[in-house]
This record gives C-alpha cells, structure tokens and sequence, in this order.
C-alpha cells in the first residue's frame, strides 16, 4: 500500500518521525546546531496550547510576566552552590560587540563583559531574587507567576522538538506561606498538565511522581504526566515541582507571617515545553502524517477548490469562500470553527495531500459537481482510508454544516480513545519478577520490536541500593518513569528489586 | 494638590515617568544591565497589544513562526558586508558549558564554540537563509511570516521599555514577486501599525516617510508612525521597510517566475515593540499614575470591597464577585468586559489608590452601603478628580450594568480625544525659516520649557547638503521624524534648509 509518507512507522519509527514533522510542516533544521525553525503549521500548534494552558492558568489565579534572557553568571553559581546535580551545559555570553579584524568580523576583544552572562537554562534564579524583593508579608502571598519563554540548554543529540538547544516553554513560579499549600498548588498543576493533554491534546497520560534520583535538582518531589508513544516509549510532557525551602533558603526569600515571625516561603515551578508538539505527532500520527485532534488543529476544516482554469472555477471558489464564512459562524468544542478555503496557487490533489500529511480533522474537495449539486465531498482525517483509498464521504452543503461540530467532536473523542486503548494495552503488569522484565527489555532477540511499560511493586529502595536499582535499569536502557497517582495499594505485595514489601508500583519505560 | 506619584510630570518629566512605570506595576530593574522584568500589569498590557495585532496579521494573511534566537556569526558576517551603518552592538555567546575552576564557576576553555553566536538583534539573516530554501516559484509567493520574539541589542543608556538591551517584539518579514506588491505591503503594514495606534492604544501618530539618512539599514525606503509624548517629544512606535532586492540578492532568494525566468524577490519587514507600553505611559499617564484606553486595560473595571472585619463583609465581597460575572457576560468595544472583583488581602484604600494609579478605566468602592442601597460608586480614570478629590459618582447597580459599555466607550475616546488635540497644538507649522527653527529649539532660555514639532517644507537634499543639514540639527538635537503621509503638495514653498523648491513637508522633533 502506498502512503503519503515517504518512510512507514513500521519500517522505521524514528524515521518515520522525521517524515511527519518536514512533510507537516512542523519544523526544520535551521543551519544552527541543535536549534530549530518552527514553521508555520508547528507553530500554529504552539500558539493554540499556549492560548488552552493560558486560560487554565488565568482561571486559576496566575499572572504572566517577563524576566531577563539573560542571567549573570554570579546568579547561577550561587545556585550551583546550593544544588546538586545542576547542569552547567549552558550557552555563555562573553562579549557584547563585533568588531572587525583582518577583514573577519569578530568579537571585540575590549567588548569582553566584567561578568559574563548566561542564556537562561531556566529562570529559578532570576525570579528568586526578584521574591526576595516582592515578598514581605503574608500578605504577599501566594504569588502565583507563569512565564512563556525561550531557554537554551546545549543538548548534545538534538531531535526537532524532543530535544532541542533552544527550545519554548512556559514556566510557573508560586511561592506560598506553608508547605501544604505549596504542595497542592503543585498537584493542581499537575492535574492542569494532566487534563490539558487528556482533553485538548487527546493524548492519555499518566500522572504521578518521580523517584528522588529523578527530581529536579533542588526539589523536595517531583511529579510529572507520562505519554506513551506509539512505539511504546515513555515521554515525559510536563512536569510539576514542589521545591520545599530549598530555593527560599538559597535566596532569602522570607516573609513575616500574621504573627510577626520571618519564616521562609515555600516555592513550586512547574512547566511544559515544544516538545508537546512531538508528543502530538508521535501519539496521533499515522502512515500518512499527522492527525491532530480537531481542539488542538490551527484550522479544523479546510476546503481544497478543484479549479482547472475553467470558467467554472469562479463559482467552485465562491463557494469554498462562503462555506468556510458559515462554518466560521458556528461552534464546535466550545469555539468558533477554524475553516479556510485553500485559495493559494497549485494543484488541487497536491494541496489535498498536504492538509491529510498536516493532520487536518476534516479536509474537503469541492469541485464543479458538488456546487451544481449542493454538496460536500470530505475526508475525516482520523480514518483517512478505506481499504487502499482515502474515504471520502459527501453530504448536502446543508446537512454537512449540522453535522460539522459532531463530526469534529467525534474525532477528537476517537483520537483519544484510540490512544487510550494504546496506553491500556501498552502498560504490562504481570510481569512479577525482575527476571521476567528483563526477559522482556532484553534486546538480543530483535531490537526494533515493540516494548511498552512495565508496572512493577517498588519498596522505595535508598542510597545504596538505589544506586544497584538504577545502575540494572540502566544497563536495560530502562528509567522508572513514576509512581502513578491516585496511588494503588501495593499491600502485601514485594518489590521486584530488592524483594522488600512494596509501598507503591512505579512505572518502567525507555523513554525520550 | 497632593498626586498619587511622588512626582509630577511638570517637576521632572523623566522622573515622573520612572515613578509611573515603578507605581503602575509595569517594569523594574533585572540586575541585569539593561535588562528589565515586566511585572504582570505591564506584561498584561503587551499581551493585549499581542492580542490585537496578531488577529490583524492573521486577518491580512501572515502567518506566525518561529526562528532560532542564536545566529552563527559567518551569518551576521554576510550582512555586515552588504548593509551599510550596520551596527556591531550584540551580545556574542562563544563558550558552551561552565566549570568549576578553582573554586569559581566559569566558561569551560574546553567548551569554546567553534564559531561564535550572536543572540539576535533582528532576523533578518537567518529567515533570509529559510526563505533562500523555500522560494521557488512564483507560487511560493507572497510569503507572509511574523515572529513573536525577544531580541537583544546592546544599549548604552537603557531606559525601561524606551531603550532595552533585551527587548520584545514581533518582526514581520515578507517576500513578493515585484516591487509594487512589496510596497504595497510595506503601507498596509504602516497602516495596520496606524490604525492599532489610533484605535486600540487611543495614541494619535503621524504615518509617514523617513528621509535616507534615517532608513534601516539596506532598506528601499522606511516608513515609521510618530507619537507625540507629553513632554513634545516624538517616539517612534512602529517601522515599516521596504528593502527592495537588496537582502535577496545578499542571500540569493530567487524564484521562477510565470515566464520561467529567475528573478529576485522583493523583501518587507516591519515591526513594534515593547516600547509602545512606554509610549502608553507617556501619552496617557497623568500624575496619579497610569491611565488606560479600555480596549487596552487587561482589566477594564474594578471593584473594590470595602471589607473591615466586620459580618457584612461577607455581602460586600459576594456582591463585588456576582457583579463582576455580570460585568463579564456583558460587552463593551466589541468584546467581553474584563472585570475584576479585588479580593486580596490590603486595605481598600491602598487597593484603590493601586489601580488607580495601574490606570484602570473605572475603579468602584463597594461598601455595606452600596450592598444595602443596590448601588455602585465608581470614579472614571480619564477624569478622576474634581478639584483636590476623587469625582466618585453612584449609579443603582443595574443601571451601572446597562452604562458600563458606554461608559468604557467613553473612556477610550475620550483619551484619544485629549491626545489628537495634544498633538495638533504640538505641531508649529507656523516657523518660516532656520532661524525661526532655532530659535524656537534653542535651550538657552529655559531647557525644561515645552517644544513641540515642527513642520517645514523640503527638498529632499542629497549627499553633502544633506550633511550639512544633518549637523545642524545635530546641534539642536533635532531629527527628522517623517514627512508624513498623505502627502500633500508643498508646491509653491522653499526647503527652510537649502532654499531650495520644497517637494514635501517634513516634521522635526526630538525624540526618545
């Protein structure tokens, strides 16, 4: 069978990967090592969860606000001083001129910076020393910030948007007068981050917390949401932190509590990056592209006008036009329906092929007859084909605008379900021995065959036989994802590790 | 009279605007040199601005992306050695990692970047090079991107939001298949630009044209619209640039045309700051602080509780939050009302005296009084005081509900009312001759006393006669702002500066 791509999931994931995000128009390399050009479809994507979790984070009391790019260096040493296992992979600015030498424009030698400065990895530091000045009194609290912004990290095995040196996100910042509050504000994040990819990514997740070797350097606990790709790799798509005292002490960030005493506040951060959108390829994407669940796609339904240069055109684009404007008038998913007509130049099966490759819920062909006949000639783009053939349907122009907003309702439900069978089947919880898991993981027999998650009992091993658990899992490629909440009762039950009584089951996967 | 500003505009302009941008929660220093954080009320006020022209480029066509912050230097190398007046000020990143050496952390030697890069000033270079890969034909144009994107320009005296070393933005950049398209778009960029101004940030410019000495650098032509601030300055709050073929051809962006010859494409770009905000402050604040047009406000009403630990309180604060839903289900200026009940912790006093000086369109005090009397005492921002008080008025709730849209309405014309008549009293169109000019600019009597702009007739010097005029005003630390558009015949008149027949008008001012 011929596909639209050039490359299959099944001949190749990775690949395959690759063929959606170019074929898409997600993004490409830009000759900048490790940095990546967002096209115009990929960063429609952006910008539609950026307006979602924008939302969710106004409703629940958060502020936007903007701190520097750029970080002196002497910020993030007092971090470092503070917090174990801090990366220094970070781009620095040295200088803050060119200057031309023998003809080659280069960096200014008498341009060099007293300090240098960092591009920010993350902005921990700079927001905490501007709590040290904002918090004062109880008062102040609880200061609830987000941040959407650029950071750079130098990654070593850049991907296009797994992983990539430069990269977007948005950050939240809180810091609250007790560690209770600080820790539901974290879980309530957690749940946005959860419910955000259930419902407008269509991409089931699970949600827990990671082991201490997993947290984020300085924090008390770390939770993040957990999708499975289709090739049964675990991606981590948001995390969530509860920082303790850790950053207050490091910073001095105290306040004066309604009974006068100074106390330190307690801080959370939290965040989710670009790497959402190779999520959404590597969850919904099929042989011929990307699907995008109809809450998430830039635009919901694009009608491509057969024209071929015949006076009949003029009417085949006046209609598209006022197709388009009447479903613009409607709703669907509590929003005005995003429709275009695809005027731009080109042929119309190679315009058609490319809204199917970008993942367009409902892509439509209008031609001559379906405007003598009233009609509407579409695909549904999450069960494209029918046999070797795209299935396309038609139904009277009337017909066809009622219908739309359930049709778009039914496909954002059938991506979810489908991906939530996935994630259901995906997840192996009899394997009973860590014998059995390695059996599984093992990669002698054949590399490339599908292995998902595996849930096992944990006693929440430390020091030094956590270090044995990680050094076996890392010799399987394997990391523990986290412990799934709600928690199950693992009662009764032993550790595949250590054999001690388990406290939880945790999650194992390969992961991005 | 006692101000909410611990200064006034009269005592010292300059200061007065730093106690603005301080008191209404806009901006503060970062510690880092230049760099300033926007606080939540001024970043709310750029993302409405981002709000409201992203949905008039999307509505013109363009289409947002995505380029990498850092751009290797051989890039920027290629410009330098096309453009003239190119500026070597940027910040350069030429080490990947930090390390403890001795002691201290500091740029790894051994992760010293082969090639530096520079965080970019602009983009220019690096989406000349996508579009260099993009173009082909002429059915890949017109090409219509935007970026929303933070840039750094190393500044030597910053001034918040005027003058930043790192600042926000969005730069639009465009590609057409002749001349005329080009400019055509560059106009109905300036005009987006214009109207924006006029409409959303009730800030009356003057469109026009800057003389050759002010374009950007390898550009055609630039065009700029120019805000009068209070003090008689002019900002320049957006640019426009028509670059010819001149980036095309330093970056070989070609495309077969319909006859199948190759041709150069015509490149636009375009864009507005973050300075607008301080463009806002200093076209509307007044010395209680900021005020807003309401289409701008991230919050359009407010509504005070008057709570003092008192049983009513409870009927106070529920009936702030049951009106402010209302207010929110209704609309005014063509969208849902942005309402607020201020439910923090503070004394009423001081929350009132916040957002007024944060520029709230309509601030209301709601007592046990009010509650009992179903009644709303609010004061309008654009005429707060009446004589030494605040001009509170009372309105019965539901007829408050039924006026808040006109109210607002009012609000917003009423600012741009006051500013266009600013601005048309700021304009001497009466200075016949230089002398007249200078004198009317010269500082030797009274430095502070307010100067205007100026409109004279001119002829479009070249070469050495425009050098000539340049350090004449150069002396008077004037500028050439635009001649503004439309033009209108000067037909008849001589040039103040050569004597020469004048073939337009210009305006001159000092500016920010």
């Amino acid at each position: 069978m011929k596909y639209a791509l050039p490359v299959t999931r099944a001949e190749s994931f990775p690949d395959w990967y690759q063929a959606v995000v170019a074929e898409a128009d997600l993004a490409e390399e830009s000759g900048v090592r490790g940095c990546m050009i967002i096209r115009p479809w990929g960063y429609g994507i952006w910008q539609r969860m950026q307006e979602l979790l924008d939302r969710r984070f106004r409703e629940t009391g958060h502020e936007n606000c903007y701190f520097p790019l750029l970080i002196p260096l002497s910020f993030i040493a007092k971090e470092a001083e503070h917090v174990e296992g801090f990366a220094k992979e970070m781009a620095v600015v040295t200088h803050h001129r060119l200057k031309m030498i023998d003809g080659a424009l280069k960096p200014d030698p008498e341009a060099r910076l007293e300090e240098p400065l960092v591009v920010r990895p993350t902005s921990e530091t700079v927001i905490g020393a501007a709590f040290q000045r904002w918090i004062r009194s109880h008062r102040d609290l609880p200061l609830l910030l987000n941040q959407w912004a650029n950071v750079v990290r130098w990654e070593m095995r850049p991907r296009l948007f797994l992983r990539t040196v430069e990269f977007l996100w948005q950050e939240g910042h809180t810091a609250h007068a007790t560690a209770e509050e600080a820790r539901q504000e974290t879980l309530r994040m957690l749940e946005i981050y959860r419910a955000f990819a259930e419902d407008a990514l269509a991409m089931p997740v699970v949600a827990g917390e990671k082991p201490p070797h997993e947290r984020f350097p300085g924090a008390e606990s770390t939770f993040s949401i957990e999708a499975m790709m289709q090739d049964g790799k675990a991606l981590q798509a948001g995390t969530a932190h509860y920082l303790g005292t850790n950053f207050s002490r490091a910073q001095h960030i105290r306040f004066q509590t309604e009974q006068g005493e100074l106390a330190y506040a307690h801080t959370t951060s939290w965040g989710v990056t670009t790497r959402l959108v190779g999520g959404v390829v590597m969850t919904h994407g099929d042989d011929d592209g990307l699907r995008l669940p109809p809450i998430l796609a830039p635009r919901q339904i694009v009608l491509v006008p057969i024209v071929r240069d015949r006076p009949e055109d003029a009417s085949v684009l006046e209609y598209c036009e006022s197709l388009a404007a009447q479903l613009g008038r409607g709703a669907a998913l509590g929003e005005p329906i995003r429709a275009l007509a695809d005027r731009k130049l080109g042929r119309p099966v190679d315009k058609r092929w490319g809204w199917i490759k970008r993942g367009v819920p409902i892509v439509c062909e209008v031609g001559a007859r379906d405007v003598a006949a009233g009609s509407v000639t579409f695909v549904r783009r999450d069960r494209a084909r029918r046999g070797e053939k795209l299935d396309f349907a038609s139904l009277a122009r009337a017909e066809f605008l009622e219908r739309a907003p359930a049709l778009l309702a039914e496909v954002q439900s059938a991506l979810h379900d489908d991906a939530r069978e996935r994630l259901r089947a995906g997840i192996r919880t009899d394997l009973a021995t860590l014998a059995a898991v390695e059996e599984y993981f093992r990669e002698s027999d054949d590399a490339d065959a599908y292995r998902g998650w595996v849930q096992v009992p944990w006693a929440r091993p430390e020091g030094a036989a956590l270090d044995a658990v990680e050094e076996r899992l890392k010799a399987l490629k394997l990391t523990i994802r986290v412990a799934p909440l709600p928690q199950e009762s693992a009662a009764g039950e032993r550790c595949v590790f250590t054999g001690a009584p388990a406290r939880e089951r945790i999650l194992l996967a390969r992961a991005y």
